[in-house]
């Protein structure tokens, strides 16, 4: 059996996407900004896919921009708030495309906050509102946590940063929950959105970004003006194509799958119950996505236990895929007070719809059997 | 029969194209930076192409960068050079994604110098050494115009540059010309080439960066630190493998194409020889791409006559794609000194490898009919 939980990294994609982008490019392979017939038939075809977007997070075709991915997208929209004398908010534990691009910012000038998290890694509304001041000029906030799951109350925080500021935007990186949790932009006062199809069963190298009307953030990738001028660049649309298709479907049941996700997860911990030395980072609780589940097996090294479930073709990863190579330490476990020792021994489980009880019964057959031989060899 | 002569906006991919993204999407999903096989494996994989692509212009595997295309590697080498006080060259008609780019960087303090160019798009290399001075950090040029198809000597060039400066890096968008016409990046003194998969039959949303060993321009999307901090984001392994693929395959004959298309050049010239109101653009000489053929019908709109022959299946472009929409204007023709009458009857016929005489027989025939008509119109 293979198991593949490390969905949160990335996805396989589904044969619908396969398909798609396979049509794409026999079938659509014009350049949309060509005046010819193969032209419009691709730029009628994008409208197509932007409206079919617009409609899982309720925005308007006009407002989803299409890019590289969820890294491009956020690059984009925070480097547009860059001037010296802005103030922007955020949290300790966002992905590295939004910290490292607002470690740049602040070499620039810029003043940035880093919310603190709690133990589950909620942000304090009231934190939020202290900081909001009149420099402020983004907020952004990442809806559900890539390594540890928490999902942010985006209602809250969205009429929060509304009543206080007429000035402050709300952004929102929304790569780990678009396509797996209801999203409404309008309903969470959300100005800029950030997502990619390549952690929802869909392609890579493809995401969009929903930018309210009117706004005009700067564009990252200048020249031909394509995407309104947003985003220059000969527009995908194969992958486009590609992604709509994941969306579309993986919205068509994004409640049941949501439900299911979650009864896999109950399931999954309640089999290691009975582990005596374990620490679950990410609960079942409203407010931590079911689609991860991170735990710390304290005294084992998360590297040494991903290898030998590796072994038995168990997927899993020690935090996200981006801070894996090289290190770079995990500052999201760090930033929720985990210590060195359960940090070390993190282990993160990611389910996708297709997660099934028989690979978390193999799952934790073989993870108990590694726990045991790691802790013999220890002793 | 259907032609589709607007190669230099896009080409249609080929089925081993197809084939090479659909295999990656089954077989390498997994996220090269996650530490389990699933992601050794598509680490390989794309080391394998970065391998395959250095070897088509004379690299080393770690010179070679992904990205999601050309206007992308443009924004991303000249960016990294937009400090107040540099100067950088360039020509009058580089593709938007430079000047655009250039513009901000004018805005935020850069010199920016435009090279004029002869009446068949040539720099003047004396122009060029009058040029560099201890400020220049950046030498920007076009391997091959889009429009017209013009072949700078990048020999010269780069000889130039390296010889008055020791600052001054040479930077050649080789959109147009990769595949096409054999580079060499260490013959040349390249130190950065930008270059995209879809112009040579590979996907869309994929391209890659030659950056020297040694160079150290700014990333433009942080985030995770994928491609060696370079360039963020999870790597499009699938499109990687499809671009590699065309590329490969267009190397294998590169010379054999070339010559096939440039006899297909000089016989689609032969053919309109008779007509005695036009001007040709570009014309048959080594220093033009034989994959370009600009012609101007004056006191025709071009983009009449485009639709004329679209009507016919005959599919080409009225300047570049980027371009087209929203009439920014023939930057390209009047920096080569056309004036508005040849500007505005200016069609581009753009040829790939897989053109052949029928084809072209069948748009001469075509287009005589259609000029025919225009010019009894309009009398």
């Amino acid at each position: 059996m293979i198991v593949y939980f490390d969905n949160a990294a990335t996805t396989k994609p589904i044969d619908e996407v396969i398909e798609a982008v396979n049509f794409g490019m026999r079938e659509y392979f014009g350049n949309p900004s060509s005046l010819h017939r193969l032209g419009l038939e691709a730029d009628r075809k994008l409208l197509s896919c932007r409206e079919a977007i617009a409609g899982t997070i309720n925005a308007i075709a006009s407002e989803i921009y299409f890019t590289s991915g969820g890294s491009e997208g956020n690059n984009f929209i925070l480097k547009s708030f860059g001037k010296k004398g802005s103030h922007i908010i955020t949290t300790k534990f966002e992905h590295p495309s939004v910290l490292n691009t607002l470690k740049e910012l602040k070499d620039m000038g810029a003043e940035v906050t880093e919310l603190t998290l709690d133990s589950e890694g909620r942000i304090d509304i009231e934190e939020l509102k202290r900081s909001i001041k009149k420099e402020t000029v983004l907020v952004s906030i990442m809806h559900v946590n890539n390594e540890v799951g928490t999902i942010q109350n985006l209602l809250e925080i969205g009429k929060t940063i509304k009543e206080l500021s007429s000035r402050a935007r709300f952004h929102v990186d929304a790569v780990q929950s678009y396509g797996k949790i209801e999203i409404d932009v309008n309903r969470y006062k959300i100005d800029f959105l950030t997502a990619s199809g390549h952690k929802i069963h869909g392609p890579k190298g493809v995401g969009f970004c929903f930018i309210r009307k009117g706004l005009n953030p700067k564009a990252l990738i200048s020249g031909g003006g394509q995407e309104s001028g947003f985003r220059s660049g000969t527009e995908n649309v194969p992958s486009v194509i590609g992604m709509t298709e994941a969306a579309v479907i993986a919205h068509k049941s994004i409640k049941e799958n949501f439900d299911m996700v979650k009864e896999l997860k109950r399931y999954f911990i309640s089999l290691i119950d009975d582990l005596d030395n374990k620490r679950i980072n990410s609960k079942e609780e409203e407010y931590i996505s079911p689609y991860i589940l991170n735990v710390s097996f304290p005294g084992i090294k998360a590297e040494v236990l991903l290898h030998l479930l590796e072994e038995k073709d168990i997927f899993v990863s020690t935090g996200s895929a981006c801070s894996s190579r090289g290190g770079k330490g995990k500052y999201v476990l760090k930033a929720i007070g985990l210590n060195e020792k359960d940090s070390e021994g993190a282990i993160r489980f990611s389910f996708s719809r297709f997660s099934t009880k028989e690979e978390i019964d193999y799952t934790i057959e073989e993870l108990k059997k590694a726990l045991t031989f790691l802790r013999r060899v220890r002793k």
